[in-house]
């Protein structure tokens, strides 16, 4: 069975408690639990115990943890990885607070993904039973979940080919460096019905681009910029679209660089989406639809 | 592997050319062939040849066609659904236009699903290699795609059964008699990452509640009623929501009196997303969380 | 110079406290004073002292004040008004909390209206000093200000003759019983730019229809649908349009039975603005664009 | 009276078939006329014959029009014009295609501005009985109507007291060096409803900073940028907000480098709304409130 979401993300972070008031009062996530220079969060649509671990030290991405659906989909996967040619270890039930046994592979990008397929039940808000819409009370931009990461690699191609080989995803949207040649620069690549559930662009191994959190519409694009503006919270790019994936989308910094984004729109896939080609002269049309430019940082900012 | 999707809904309508002006030119949809009294139509943002086909003669619902991955998968469900006892049959290429090979179930409820995994290819508008995010012109609402079914059943949980055991759906949200008894009274199954690819409302066997195209958001609920208003759609219940799954939604009739709904919002399901439950006590909040009360009309019209 | 603008509302009502849960946490205007038997309340982004005062005992309407720009304009418009023939009554600095002096006229529908051109001034949340967009917590539907009133008439072509040859307001849409006849049934009146600042419906003489506030966009009208679902507000008519002056809006009610509205949308006017004209045939249609039909209550209903 | 509104801005552009595309398919206008190296052109819910009109050669304003309510208003603001000391012509009826008598001003500034009464009247595409809400079929961006004009100044104090003292304006927000000093480097200025009908910007005299269009709410500035991507028109900034005026925007240029915005939003102006001060070390912020920054380009881009 197809993996089924980007569970959490594991960022590194230099002031914990800087770093909590962006993710829970800035971005509205819910504190589950925190000690050991940790603290974990969720968004308030989220049923497992979190989807954001903040680890005290330094910036940039410790590790990102795909769920699964069962032990058995797990040793297929470690099969597949260990075939591949990935470094692939067993990670056990309390090596992460509350997360279960699993697999932690490194991704030829030098990047940690872990794979696992049970985590503490902690519901949302608005319970099971007869239950209202969203919470009654807003909480900043109030993000509903995490939606995926976007890593960076020297090699993307082998990142696609590990991600599709292993563990079943499929390509939405490439770039290619024109059309007729098949050098890869960038590939989103998605398990369940969304645009994409990671994305890997070219950089430097062992780096994220950013994570990005779900909203409800084009509406909390401007609501959590506002939000920002009153925070103080560093906006990269403002409302916008990307051509690619056509989500619309705000970039911004946690208080120790790592870039965040939320987005929406966007399409749905499925099994037999086709694959759609973006070539490199089309890039800025891509990456930002409206503008048509970025600003070189945008590329070359990683953590 | 899950069954992919609501391909495609057959429709029984009275006036052909009627029919077409309406998902045609109110909804915008692409008509890619028509003959024989029947027309097929896609909406804008589909691959597949049709998601719509209207057949000449009286009202309602002919069949609903939901595409799977494989030729194993259609084997693997054709003897679940043997085994669950409900009528078979194989379906051949050509029996649909543009349908592969299949199979025709009868539902407990008495409705007709055709399970099928090739479709002839016709591609969007915007094509595949570096897309604008749309057409540029637009064509009445211009629903981008087909989204859900709803069908009555004398006994929903029938129903309910058969899509879970024998195609691997999920409850999203199920209504029942009251928390403690067990009577279930209505059932919204999903097999993607949506609220629900088909709900089963309670009602008389072998007939249709309403066929769903998926909108972009709220405005685009607003721009569908703004539509029918100019075109003399009847609208049975403008812009809304719904409690059960959230979502944002208009209800709308074609020109036979086959209800059509807009819809979107609503959140996203994955294979470990837990049931929520509704009481009837609720249902009014339930149907539409906003007026919190519906025309009888609304649950014993069907076509 | 023209009227500026509804300024307050008298409303009287059951329950002083129900009132208040209802204008202060479920439309989340601020309270700025109160105390025998009387609530000052204001929206977030008013200035003057308040817009809405809630007087305890009954229901319906007290008065309706309309701030003016200078004591020339008030001399002018009593001079009128006593020319056209309505009870007209000098109103004092401190009748009303925070309200200087001024003008009490008895419509020809026998609504009391006072006129005044000072208030006590209170500011906003977000300041004059480099302000924020809107202040940073919201509270409930979080209503920016007052808009309009709709009152009934028994004859409402006198009571639109008061507001355009009294005060200066002038017709944006009228309601004809058919185009070729003059019989006026229903008035939408401006003093400034929007599409108007009072509406005079048929109906019982002294009767309040609703009293309307400003909400930001479509949206909004979204977001107070659900606050009135988790707060139990009742809903009358939920988002919709009006054909009549385009506008968004919903209805509800306060816990006194008191119709509220929440509006936005609609068009500027000049004073070079053409007159609408509809005609009773349309009436559905210019009442509820989308729906075209609404009950019998909406038309009757009044306070 | 206050003066009524901008009517109309006379842009030179240097290809009169391509700001035809621009203004038209883009922007969606109505062409009402066209001969002699001129076009006119009217947004949809406009009822005057045009509010923009393009001029053959170069780039910048040649003009703007503000609609006034009488011929007594034009004597007295003539009187008060020479005794301000600016210079002020008659301009006769036909001096501009379907403009009526009025007064032409050179600013303090050295922009002309056009003081009339009379335009010749078109009407809109709904008409004045039982009109729908908008047309059927949309086109481009269809921008219902101009909204505003920004001009730059050497002295934007000079400027601010012309609208001030001689067309009755009032300054709904200024920028100035620092809140102690009275320093004026920008005023954004209105006579109706709303935040400005004028803004004074600093920079060279007898230039241009943008002319504006007013649209429906943030789902229009959307579509806006989408249209301006599927037509290559070059996008200075995307979806964005102001800070000063709260209002919604995007910014983009014709194919004469004339810049134009589109714009929503914002919040309603009377004549007792307290002025907003900011001061500079806020500019970026107010400028644009998300992003907190702009390109030199933005502040010196003139035409």
């Amino acid at each position: 069975m197809p993996v089924m979401r980007l569970g959490y993300a594991r960022l590194r972070v230099e002031d914990l408690e800087a770093a909590k008031r962006h993710y829970a009062e800035t971005l509205g996530m819910r504190v589950t639990a925190e000690g050991g220079g940790r603290i974990q969060l969720k968004g308030w649509d989220e049923f497992d115990h979190h989807s954001v671990q903040l680890e005290e030290g330094g910036a940039g991405l410790a590790g990102l943890g795909y769920k699964c659906q069962s032990a058995d989909d797990l040793a297929l996967y470690e099969d597949r990885a260990r075939a591949f040619g990935v470094t692939v270890e067993r990670m056990s039930k309390g090596d992460h607070v509350a997360v279960g046994d699993g697999l932690r592979v490194t991704l030829p990008s030098e990047q940690t993904i872990e794979l696992y397929c049970e985590m503490e039940y902690v519901g949302t808000d608005v319970g099971l039973l007869n239950p209202e819409i969203r919470p009654r009370h807003t909480r900043g931009v109030d993000v509903p979940r995490l939606d995926h990461a976007a890593i960076t690699a020297p090699e993307p191609a082998d990142v696609e080919r590990f991600f599709c080989e292993v563990l079943g995803f499929r390509a939405s949207e490439r770039l290619v460096s024109d059309p007729g040649e098949a050098k890869l620069l960038a590939s989103w690549l998605y398990c369940g019905q969304t645009m994409h559930d990671i994305a890997v662009l070219p950089g430097p191994p062992g780096k994220l681009s950013h994570i990005a959190f779900w909203v409800e519409d084009w509406h909390a694009i401007l609501n959590a910029g506002d939000i920002f503006a009153m925070d103080g919270t560093p906006v990269e790019v403002g409302p916008s679209r990307h051509g690619i994936g056509r989500a619309l989308t705000s970039y911004f910094f946690d208080p120790s660089g790592n870039r965040n984004e939320v987005q929406t729109g966007s399409y749905r896939t499925y099994a037999d989406t086709p694959t759609v080609t973006w070539t490199a002269d089309q890039l800025a049309k891509g990456v930002f639809y409206i503008q048509r430019e970025f600003s070189e940082g945008f590329l070359t900012g990683v953590t």
